[in-house]
């Protein structure tokens, strides 16, 4: 029985190695640990020594460990292999994976590369699909049955020709034009009599998306179906590929990744640690978007600056008012989001959404409204402030229903992200008309106030 | 070829039959569906029309669907049925979606549904684990091979016992003491000699978890190593179960929505749709934290009233100052939250991260600063203003950088997730230190300003 192993323990191990220069021993040591955990030691590792390693290890060993990295990461340790070292490599790694490393380098390297690959001519044409489609993530498809064989000769097939077929657990049954008519399981085959036929144990309804297929929608359809597999079609239903469940389950965690970053502003190839200079540019552009939607606010107080002259205690209660619409706005803004990332909900059901939460706005705006109010009331002594705040909060608890549902789905209809693009627009809404209220409301009433 | 259903157009079928009071008809239809299209609709209708269908369906129909709902909502829909029907029902369901539907219900049902299963004395051990482990997500194990036997009696021991497994593609080895020393694929099966023995073909390097393993870990697991099915063991290494990579996927979606939700303030089950009071009870609480800590950032804005009533342009650039600190410790500590929740960073990196964040802090405060500090002269004409704005944001921008660090990492620490509380602390160290810092200075440099 294995654990997972301690990274910490291992990275330790391999940085007495690199201190001592045995760089041999540092590539052996790679070599015996799970291809998941040699790829993140030397992701972790500087580029001199990662180059002293990769030189040094067999290029089936090295394929499993660049198969377990992004794209971008294999692509980067490949520039310490000269161009037939790297073909060599890509060779033996899964097609799909190939293909992400291909598309992480510059175009001519990626030419020059593939051109000594000795598997060119099968990975040529996943090189062509966009990287976040079905046909992006998915891999060749195994050998495929036809209907008419029996089980002993489905046997005899698969022992000729999977030898060099990955982890395959689904067997497809093609018709003569290549169209996909069924699939069966390996464990019906072995459950299945040597005499049957195909035709008779084969499952006729068989789940596949088209090659163009978003690759959130193929997450999507793994997640609600508890697929292991799901093959891939052309526009005449022939089978082109295969996606299997890990890359499902990398696609779940990347726009999991990507939609929380989205929410929280930052651009979603955010890295904790990595060059400063990266972190500054996933972030500081977001920081100037919202200054600019901050002016508008400050624009919106800036003409009741006469009222603040006049009573100061308003810009005490300023930031409560807007602060409150911008968190019920995020609540109810990441509600729709997640819900519409995870299909729980589609645009057309905005409608009903937008009703329901103008309802609980307006509820916990009463609450919040009273609560907020008394407090001011009892603080400063003077019930039509308090009045003023109530109002104001519960106002802008409305506002910020109507904003966390719009902005999400008309974003969506727009086909823009709306994790992207909605805290922007609904904080805006959330500040802009909680200091119109709040302020207009106290300039009106300012007679009340003095 | 299956298409994945439209949802819509299904819906549409369904309300025409139930308006005609075609309840027989209208369960057949369901059980034409996919079980997670089933499950879906099921879901979406009102309770009395749930009612009439349920009870119109065959146990193991139903239990396919209740498979593919989470046990809340099986165990609700499971009301509609008597004792001896739900057992029946639970009887055909995989062991550990019985076990979730079962930890859902009344104590008191829950056993009396439990004596009249058949199946009792196999799921009742599954009821003991907590519901977030690995105990509580696992499958009973397959039965196993020995490692004496040969290929040939392998074949002839699945197709004896495996009737009733479901989509099992891995074999465990176990030894006499029913420890788990290896592993066959199906495949692997498949392409060995007859003659071979077990032994020869294994593979010796099992990933397993401990029963009591947190269910995030273990989906970490599954995404690092790409695997399919992860053997569950006891303190003594014996087999006790099987997660399967679809569970791993809906823990996955789970923890994300989670993290999401929490990160929002939001509580985790909230639901787009469903009961008002409960949207209110998952929302209002945390508006109400929220206000308590906007009202320690108003005390502080209090401190200077007479500032404000002397310079009330003060108020127009507060919510700049603040806004922008809040923004910047968002973006901090989401990477942080996120980073945590993935594996890619822990707690002993703190203070490593803190170093980057401060430098980044640093320099995109610059960046604002400058820029904010320079509209703000340029506006009111007034460049010692600016200088105080542009150093307040500056300041602040550290702040968060600080805390959007800190926080996080000491929750960890604490075994407080993170993501639940990190929103309250840092927003609270932004909005008070940047109204701190910038009318602090305001009131320390007043001459310069009226």
């Amino acid at each position: 029985m294995v654990d997972p192993i301690k990274m910490e323990d291992a990275l330790e191990q391999i940085e007495l190695l690199l201190q001592a220069g045995d760089f041999d021993a540092a590539a052996e040591y790679i070599r015996t640990l799970h291809p998941a955990d040699g790829a993140e030691m030397l992701n972790t590792l500087e580029p001199t020594d990662q180059a002293e390693i990769v030189t040094r290890m067999e290029p089936d060993d090295l394929a499993g460990v660049f198969e377990q990295m992004d794209g971008e990461e294999a692509a980067e340790l490949g520039q310490h292999l000269d161009v037939q070292a790297l073909a060599n490599v890509l060779d033996e790694m899964e097609a799909d994976d190939a293909v992400d490393v291909l598309g992480e380098m510059e175009p001519a390297d990626a030419t020059a590369v593939l051109e000594q690959m000795d598997e060119a001519n099968t990975i040529a044409p996943l090189l062509a699909y966009p990287e976040d489609s079905a046909g992006g993530i998915m891999n060749l498809p195994p050998p495929s049955l036809r209907r008419a064989m029996t089980v002993a000769e489905a046997f005899q097939f698969i022992k000729k020709t999977y030898h060099d077929a990955s982890e395959v657990f689904y067997l497809y049954v093609l018709d003569r034009y290549g169209q996909l008519i069924g699939v069966v399981n390996l464990r019906a085959l072995i459950l299945a009599e040597p005499t049957q036929t195909i035709d008779e144990i084969m499952m006729r309804d068989v789940i596949s998306v088209r090659v163009d297929t978003d690759q959130e929608e193929v997450a999507q359809i793994f997640s609600r179906y508890d697929l292991l597999a799901l093959p891939v079609v052309d526009a005449e239903d022939h089978l082109v590929g295969i996606v299997t469940v890990d890359d499902a389950v990398d696609v779940i965690e990347e726009e999991a990744t990507e939609d929380i970053y989205h929410l929280a502003q930052v651009s979603a190839d955010s890295e904790i640690f990595g060059p400063i200079i990266h972190s500054i540019r996933t972030r500081l552009p977001w920081l100037y978007v919202n200054l600019l939607t901050a002016f508008f606010a400050a624009a919106v107080v800036a003409i009741f600056e006469d009222t603040i002259a006049a009573v100061a205690v308003l810009a005490v209660f300023m930031p409560i008012v807007a602060g409150q619409g911008g968190n019920a706005g995020n609540q109810t803004m990441t509600i729709m989001v997640r819900s519409l990332a995870l299909g729980e909900i589609d645009v057309s059901q905005a409608w009903r959404a937008l009703r329901r939460e103008f309802l609980i706005g307006l509820l916990n705006g009463l609450s919040l409204g009273i609560g907020v109010g008394a407090v001011a009331w009892l603080w400063e002594g003077n019930p039509m402030l308090g009045l003023i705040i109530g109002l104001a909060i519960m106002g802008n608890l409305v506002v910020a229903a109507i904003a966390g549902v719009l902005v999400p789905t008309t974003l969506k209809r727009l086909n823009i992200d709306p994790a992207l693009a909605s805290s922007i627009f609904v904080t805006t809404a959330t500040d802009v008309m909680g200091f119109a209220l709040f302020l207009g409301l106290a300039t009106l009433l300012i007679n009340w106030l003095l």
